[in-house]
């Protein structure tokens, strides 16, 4: 019986990408996703039938997934990063009754940026994405809050979109209340593919204009320090 | 000059490895890592140097990986999962003055474990390591607390050790302040490699004696739910 694979190739550049994504991308008939990604792998499409529509196309390339693997098709919906965090693997277990899915796990965009940076993750850390598409604002407020005063890590993802600029201003301004002004940021454009761009602010000193929908923005803990351009958290070992 | 690369070899399996984890691996000269994980990449070592040791042995690997480099080898220092998050990227960056260090990411054990239970993570997520050897029991809990009242996703690591083994069930009675007790859980022991097993239970019904070192503890928010035994955290489209 034809499966639904959900994978993860990871931040864009193929050297990211797991064996098993590769794989199972190369051994489908049918590959669906949005158009900027499928630009990514487009090395591996030859003789594949490709399904790829334009943002906010989430719903419907789940349902064009959905009806190839029906029609007997082994078909790959494709996610950047991971596809379990902010990806298509809930989507389409929440749209998939009756046909088999299985989830391929890639390199998520916070990690590659991370590693771009030097190691300003390391301890506890969160993800909150900053689109009030599909979650209130409100929410995403009290989860900046309450993180902040938590001293974890933070790693913004949609820091900015096409319609909203002003949010990050904002959620900076929510950090600091709990962080000082100067708490190391990392800015990475584009981490681990083409057109990757890095920069290393405090909260005083961030350039919000370095800011675009391709950036993710990691905040360090009250632990974190830059050294060489690096930052770095430490884990706790006495060095 | 000779190199230091900090390599994240995703969960155990070398499915999951990504290409430039593997190519790395291969062309250089010395490997240095945990006994229990140069088993794991096992296949790729003929014709190399390895250094390995036991359980609490990282800052020892640290200097023997910084020590090769000086002498003139490439050398790969191995995490798995992700380095840049509780693992090797951060000890190196504090002590690798004056050495070239790179970091390559991998995929860590919550995605992997994720991708088996379904897509339990999809939305705002943190990581808590329960391990208190490097960091004060006190701040665990505090960031558990506040984690739980702001709704994250929680995946935590390091849930039990040989010496520790009822901080779990303090953890989920602090998250259960603010969860309610039918969230789902879900426990993955070995994500991503042999001897891997899973089960799903919600706060109230969780069987504390499956967990172990080896498993990742994925707890849900207040919005996931359980379908044909996967844990699914809805993205917030309208399905």
């Amino acid at each position: 019986m034809a499966k639904l694979y959900v994978v993860g190739i990871g931040p864009g550049g193929k050297e990211h990408m797991t064996q098993k994504a590769l794989e199972t991308i190369k051994r489908s008939d049918v590959i669906v996703g949005y158009t900027f990604y499928i630009e990514l792998i487009n090395d591996f499409l030859e003789g594949k039938k490709v399904i790829s529509t334009g943002m906010k196309g989430e719903l419907e390339r789940c349902k064009a997934a959905i009806e190839e693997v029906k029609n007997g098709f082994d078909t790959c919906i494709i996610s950047t990063g991971d596809p379990g965090l902010y990806g298509m693997a809930g989507p389409i277990l929440e749209m998939a009754d009756g046909i088999e899915v299985e989830v391929i796990p890639g390199v998520s965009a916070a990690f590659c940026g991370a590693s771009e940076l030097g190691a300003p993750i390391m301890h506890d850390f969160c993800t909150i994405s900053l689109s009030d598409l599909l979650t209130p604002w409100e929410l995403i407020e009290k989860r900046l809050d309450l993180a902040a005063e938590a001293d974890f890590v933070i790693a913004l993802y949609n820091p900015k979109s096409m319609g909203r600029q002003t949010q990050i201003e904002r959620a900076v301004e929510i950090i600091k209340r709990h962080k000082k002004g100067s708490t190391p940021v990392g800015l990475i454009k584009n981490a681990g593919r083409e057109g990757n761009e890095k920069r290393v602010y405090t909260l005083d000193t961030i350039d919000f204009d370095f800011i675009d929908m391709m950036t993710v923005v990691v905040i360090g803990n009250s632990k974190t320090y830059i050294n060489n351009d690096k930052i770095i958290t430490p884990r706790g070992y006495s060095i």
